[in-house]
């Protein structure tokens, strides 16, 4: 008869488990933080096969014997509390899965990935995404053997979904995207045929440093601790996290567009806010992580558009912003400012594009994926196809390959998939803030009075505490008492640009 | 009967797997780096225990069976030409001290340095020795049982000296220490009775913006490759290097200490020369790495002393350095620039210190450190011993724990044994040096002209190339034909002293 052993005993060995290859990940992520901020033009060879190797090792110790021995102990063990019961029951989901990848599948996946993102900022350089053919080309090869190895029953697509927003299919995509494209055409229709409202005073001459100082007390302002991170430099605005205690993000500046870093400051530290604010108690496991890339997006748009796009917060950050600005902004009302950075105007950038014309940005990637993954749609003909969507679906045409399908970096790490999750989180953030709306009496007036605080207390106890305890499905509801619904989301626009383009 | 594989095969898997565990270090190397530059505040208990884990792992997969089989499969192989055979060879060595450690000492030791690294700065700030005490005596305490681990023959400390500068032992450096004690008694005697020269005008306001661009056009005349490396400020100036394509430096920047960040850019880039100029294509292997501590250092010496305080090379440096500073040291003509830059006077901070007084620095931690090793001497009492000896020696009065025994990093990183590759480094580049002068014709007219080559080319050929192929000993007699040989430092030091203070 095997004698089982004690739960308390085996549960802190699975979390010490856990822990090692969570440092292993997050190793892993400083690296590519390096990468993206401050590594020397020739370390890119070395430095791929550097994460290359961790990446094999945190899979290999995730998946070694030992944890498998750890979770079937663990399994079906009645004196584990409810979070216990969910970590082990998400870890053995997370481990079956990852046991049908081989090491040599992983290091080749991340080794790929790496040259691809140095592959792509070259192509970027020479402004011609023949330079980086090549390398999408392997790497989409890998995806669609992706496919293969996590499986899937209706679209191949929807195994690389599921990676980033458990339980997301094409099926449930094109469902809420058919319902949002053509309300959202008929808007953009009615904004275009008004007056345009005048954004030219945020195209003035910023200086660089004036810029960063602001940003950094704008970030402060918004709660982000800068004790338990740091914002940094990089081509790519993006967030990383290494733990709680250290959540780092980056801008870009533009001395000729003050919004380029204002609005991407904003957005990420709504990401850092949500990785802040999660149980760190949790390290390493399931608990202690994000619920998906959908609620992760929902935190920084919530921050970014319901919040730092609203009149009622400016009334209270403009005033500062002046002091670092008295010449350029000094002429310019709040009223007017809060309209200028609510313009609505077709545009080839996504991450510079407002916040109705964006989803057109991502419902042409969404398509295009599909495409590629399903193998309708060869890389060859990605500009092609870039190029004809963007004039049929924004009426734009594209000058050249930066602007057009080199823009984004996210092929380069390999993540397909995960655009449509940027959707998700504007539809998700705009339900969200309603809810919130709801439950805290006055909060238009505390955001006019810098007073974050009610809205901080009520993501940290309707979203950040749950980790990924729930699916964005379930999270959502529990939040906001509802699934999701895209009225939310349609509302929030309307009532904006309704008051701003006067219809 | 077994069937051996090709030699070809086994030193392919050898040499993955030796890259494989390079890459771990290395990334090791980078959250180190992160974590003395630009770690927040608050991030430094997670990292501490994501650098043990990493440790730990690097231990865990040299030390695998997998490692011990290729080892005993290649050992004696007479197919494999010296270089390889020499790799094996020294790879057997170390495998074999490895084994020695068990995996929870190696997470100890890691989780303790870390610790005790972010006492130390802590106990810097509130200048006292006290806040460091009980993290040091851990440290200690560990340090000692590792001596028992590694094994020695005479004394304790040997074990560890050992790590750094391969057969070195206390009873060579007693040997020559105290071959130098006295003369070089003798000489500091002779300078402190005549006339001091003015260094006056190294202590005017030097802007930071300013510093920090001179320091780097400074690193790039010396020939340090910015594509494959990068500087930046930490509160110890240090060198790492994660590749020869990645080798990065710190200095620091004092705005009235011109001399401060100057020699400290010179003394990293001299480290990073060496880093940079390994044989790449032997990345993991002994042949790729550098030969010890002491040889490391002497090629800092020798930029920072031979090539970076003669006047031969200020002569073609000090006219791109009035560009930066031209109202400060406009009135200086380069020969006062020289006297004033090569000032012997009795200093608290061994960094700061110039090259004479540098060794009693040096010799004073030796003693302290070998006498805590050995257990006669307890960690509550070095303050008291710092001090006395500051006296005896220098016959300074140590004002506090920050001018005194906290002023060095070495200890929190658990670095005992370290100190005295100090000394030998610069033994070893004054004799290297002094070789280099009689290979190279014209060597000063060639510094004079700013023209490094023939320098740069003399230790590739004799230093760098060479890896960790032999040991210092050895490497110091292939590269100037005899072996350590501290006379030449002694002349070095009196050729220098007599002319700039006339005796």
């Amino acid at each position: 008869m095997k004698i089982s052993r004690p739960t308390k005993k085996c549960y802190r060995e699975y979390q010490d488990q856990m822990r090692k290859i969570a440092d292993v990940k997050n190793a892993l992520a400083v690296l590519q933080w390096d990468q993206e901020t401050y590594l020397p033009a020739k370390g890119a060879g070395f430095r791929g096969q550097q994460m290359a190797t961790l990446s094999e090792l945190a899979h290999r110790i995730f998946t070694e014997r030992k944890t498998g021995r750890l979770l079937d102990e663990l399994a079906g063990r009645e004196d584990l509390d409810e979070k216990e019961k969910r970590n082990i029951a998400l870890t053995l989901e997370d481990y079956t899965k990852q046991k049908k990848y081989t090491a040599a599948f992983v290091r080749l996946l991340s080794q790929t990935t790496s040259d691809s993102f140095h592959a792509w900022v070259q192509a970027r350089k020479e402004n011609s995404f023949s330079v980086f053919e090549e390398h999408l080309r392997k790497l989409v090869d890998l995806k669609r053997r992706e496919t293969d190895i996590l499986g899937y029953s209706l679209h191949p697509y929807d195994a690389l979904l599921n990676e980033f927003e458990k339980g997301c299919t094409v099926s449930m995509l094109d469902k809420t995207f058919d319902s949002v494209r053509g309300p959202l055409k008929n808007l953009l229709d009615r904004i275009v045929s008004k007056k345009q409202v005048d954004d030219s005073f945020l195209l003035q001459h910023f200086p660089r440093q004036a810029q960063w100082d602001f940003g950094l007390s704008l970030i402060r302002d918004l709660g982000f601790d800068t004790q338990a991170g740091r914002q940094d430099i990089s081509e790519h605005p993006f967030t990383t996290s290494f733990n709680t205690r250290d959540v780092r993000i980056t801008t870009r500046i533009e001395e000729n567009d003050f919004g380029s870093m204002t609005w991407s400051c904003i957005h990420e530290a709504g990401h850092a806010l949500y990785e802040q604010g999660l149980p760190e108690s949790e390290y390493g496991l399931p608990a202690g992580e994000y619920a998906s890339l959908g609620i992760h997006e929902s935190q920084s748009r919530l921050w970014e558009n319901s919040v730092g796009r609203s009149l009622a917060f400016w009334k209270f950050e403009y005033p500062r912003l002046l002091q670092y600005f008295p010449g350029q902004l000094g002429p310019v009302p709040v009223e007017q400012f809060y309209q200028g950075i609510n313009k609505v105007e077709p545009s080839l950038i996504r991450t510079q594009s407002d916040e109705l014309t964006y989803h057109f940005h991502v419902m042409i990637r969404y398509e295009l994926e599909k495409s590629l993954i399903q193998g309708s749609l060869d890389v060859h003909d990605i500009p092609a196809y870039w190029n004809e969507h963007y004039k049929k679906y924004l009426g734009l045409t594209v000058p050249d390959d930066r602007s057009g399908c080199l823009q984004d970096v996210h092929w380069s790490h390999g993540s397909f998939g995960y655009f449509p999750t940027y959707s998700l989180g504007s539809f998700f953030a705009a339900q969200l803030f309603a809810a919130a709306g709801q439950a805290i009496p006055n909060l238009g007036k505390a955001l006019g009075e810098g007073n974050l605080e009610p809205l901080h207390n009520w993501l940290r106890q309707r979203v950040y505490q749950y980790g990924r305890m729930f699916t964005s499905e379930e999270l959502v509801q529990k939040a906001s008492g509802e699934v999701l619904n895209v009225g939310y989301f349609m509302q929030y626009l309307l009532d904006k640009y309704q008051k701003i383009y006067q219809f």
